[in-house]
């Protein structure tokens, strides 16, 4: 019977096990989790602390009856310290300090993320009983939970991303006046700044103070319940301050590599674990997933470091099979992203228009804004779409969309996805059969009139 | 200069004629429409009737003058009555009586449907003044409308395909009490029986009394205000009978090729006008469009007659597109359909196991619900997907998803349709790279866990 190890109790960790479970009922993964909460899902985290869901337990994917239910075995509170390759063993040290060897005959790393720190003066010594705070985990989650229970008052979130601005309508949920401060020129970097302009009118809305293109340098505590906030702005250096009851740190993450470092294993794009689309590492009988490896783009034919949490599951699945002698690629991503901020969604898919030139495209980006359904039937709102094509093969490359809440903007992105996925061009979008009928579209989707409209922009005559 | 002449004032018609002017600006399309409502949306019809959209010229996708102003020329109220293909001219007649010729170079028929007249003892008599309707026109609708005015209080909708159902909703919102009566065995046909009931309760949970099983045989006017409609059960031969104060019949279209044929245009699947994939009729300089021809199907690699709004627009654009003298193949329809019925919206694209079977292939179906999103956040809400694949090659057949009105049932529908379009396996599905936060979906999209639970279906030994 093969000895299955898995490091990890988060998406690509679990999903791995389960996985490997459907193929051979005959496995009993192991996995060796360093925290005790194994599989929760990250993602909910901000609606935990807006209050949306009130019990953090019910953020757990599955609980661990359910996971032991299904066949897989959890070593909690558990850190692994070490691989020896060759040996095929995994030093493991548990709660009680006691350090074990664990055999394996294939092992699969899913040691996720960890958030990064940007060289800001005081955040190394300054932590959540003073206020300041990151937030990946469980763990980071009761630390900010203490922190509001002092009733802070107000907060500064430091990166205006995904997180950020989750954790912005969260902490107003809270009651808190929340202030945004962002190192680039935007909010939500990673779309386009016209669209981009639409979030952050949301967020004033909704009384959020964003300042963009701050950086922040420095954090001191002052008195019981305060911390100054001290930046600068990028364009002129202008002095930035704010004082206020509770920092958030959350300017993204990088993968936590220590362990496979040790052992050998081969690093790739952004210092992630380097692995194939077989999600093997560069050390036979190790594969890797997740929030700790790179993630092959299916767009860019190339690797990328994508860590996200749908990205992790399928990572995850195709390596619980393949430990298990199957021969799956992992498909790849296409850049698939949601955010919700109030009453708007953005999503984006594929490339930017400046993120396909780079990659050696000719991209033409065109932006539409269409309803959600027929504008004569009551509650119609428009949805801003920018499609990205290449101008010589009329590929499909990106698209983004912001709209209403109510206006399907996560699944319609969805649609782009499937057609970047296929390889797809803009036009034949405009041929795809989707469903209609007057409440809840167009006879021409949205999608497909913002294709239209690509394509009548690349064959316009030119000036 | 090209002398294009559409004849047809609806979906299929405009298109054609502003896609004809998209490829070239020096055409000028002369429309030749039977009514004076050109461009109205006949889907939008129930939702006037409700009261949702109070004035019914709001119904119309484009006015008069934004047909004219985009370069179209119209003669409304005006019939073709004959073709003549070898002399390349048409005659009509308008509302003074008097016919008249119009050349052309080429033709586009966009003649449309009519809606089916079973045979129903009666049905020839009555009519609108007696409180008895068909509904497919504007002119239609402002029949009812007259009807409605005169507080009718009850009303049977002969019908429960797409247009009875919403039109079952709409006369529930004017506060008639509604009785629905369907010859087949349950209520919206065109999806599977399980998934029908979900649709018969929500109608029932909105006071609308639904018989299925039952064949109108005849209808008696009574009375002032009132209609006997009898009946028979098509099981037991149960007499059937109920008085209302109108009767709305809606069980379906047919093709109107009566122009067509007198011209000597070839027919096709169900008596529709046969045309190739570039639209065009057996006759040269010819081409049709809409739901007077007959739609290739994409999966069945084969014509269908799919009378829609939605495949009708893409039709008109590739005849108006290669009557000018482009190459345009209509890449098909995947029979992707989707109806909301109070709360509860259900779509369908592909084909059901018992079609895939007559076609050849050799379906497996599955049924799963899953959330729309995670079911931690407030609100999650379960839809019931059908999943029918082949199991021999992998491939995907055709979908079919019920679930609440803030599902997305409609859009998530479109990623099934857009892998349909593709010809993508089952398994593919679960491979994308779809979007995903918590308030809006999973990692895994209730679209791939149905896909996902169709590929352990097969894979499963079997007993």
């Amino acid at each position: 019977m093969t000895r299955l190890l898995i490091i990890g109790g988060s998406d690509a960790a679990i999903s791995a096990g389960l996985r490997a479970r459907e193929v051979d009922r005959g496995v009993t993964p192991l996995l060796v989790v360093a925290d005790a909460y194994p599989n929760y899902s990250i993602c909910g985290i901000p609606y935990h602390i807006s209050g949306d869901v009130p019990d953090w337990r019910s953020l757990a994917h599955r609980t661990r009856a359910d996971l032991e239910e299904a066949g897989l075995r959890l070593m909690l509170d558990t850190r692994a310290t070490s691989i020896d390759p060759a040996a095929r063993t995994v030093t493991v040290t548990a709660a009680d300090g006691q350090p074990r060897q664990l055999d394996y005959d294939n092992l699969i790393i899913g040691t996720g993320a960890e958030p990064v720190r940007p060289p800001v003066a005081g955040l190394d010594t300054l932590g959540p009983a003073d206020g300041v705070h990151v937030l990946h985990t469980i763990g980071d989650t009761h630390d900010l939970t203490r922190t509001l229970d002092t009733e802070p008052g107000s907060a500064l979130i430091v990166g205006a991303g995904y997180i950020g601005l989750e954790m912005a309508e969260a902490l107003t949920a809270r009651g808190l006046h929340v202030t945004v401060v962002e190192q680039q020129q935007q909010v939500l970097p990673t779309v386009d700044a016209d669209l981009s302009g639409l979030v952050a009118d949301e967020l004033g809305r909704h009384g959020v103070e964003v300042h963009t293109g701050v950086t922040v340098t420095a954090l001191d505590r002052i008195g019981e319940h305060g911390i100054v906030v001290t930046g600068r702005r990028t364009d002129d250096h202008a002095p930035f301050t704010a004082t206020v009851g509770l920092v958030l740190v959350v300017v993204g993450v990088r993968p936590d590599t220590v362990l496979a470092q040790t052992a050998g294993v081969g690093l790739g794009v952004r210092n992630a674990i380097a692995v194939d689309r077989r999600m093997r590492t560069t050390i036979p009988g190790i594969w890797a997933a997740g929030d700790c490896a790179h993630t092959y783009h299916r767009v860019l034919d190339t690797d990328d470091y994508l860590p996200l949490g749908s990205t992790a599951h399928k990572q995850g699945r195709v390596a619980g099979e393949n430990a298990l002698g199957a021969d799956r690629a992992f498909a790849g991503s296409v850049g698939t992203q949601v955010v919700k901020v109030f009453d708007l969604v953005a999503a984006r898919t594929g490339l930017r228009d400046a993120e396909a030139c780079d990659a050696g495209f000719h991209p033409i980006s065109h932006h539409t804004a269409a309803d959600d359904h027929k504008a004569y039937y009551p509650g119609a709102k428009p949805i801003a779409i920018t499609v990205t094509g290449d101008a010589r093969t009329g590929r499909l490359l990106g698209a983004q969309l912001i709209g209403h809440r109510d206006t399907a903007v996560a699944k319609r992105v969805d649609v782009y996805a499937t057609a970047l996925h296929q390889g797809m061009s803009v036009d034949q979008i405009s041929d795809l059969d989707l469903s209609y009928t007057p409440p809840l579209g167009s006879p021409y989707d949205a999608v497909q009139i913002a294709a239209h409209q690509w394509t009548l922009r690349r064959d316009a005559p030119r000036d």
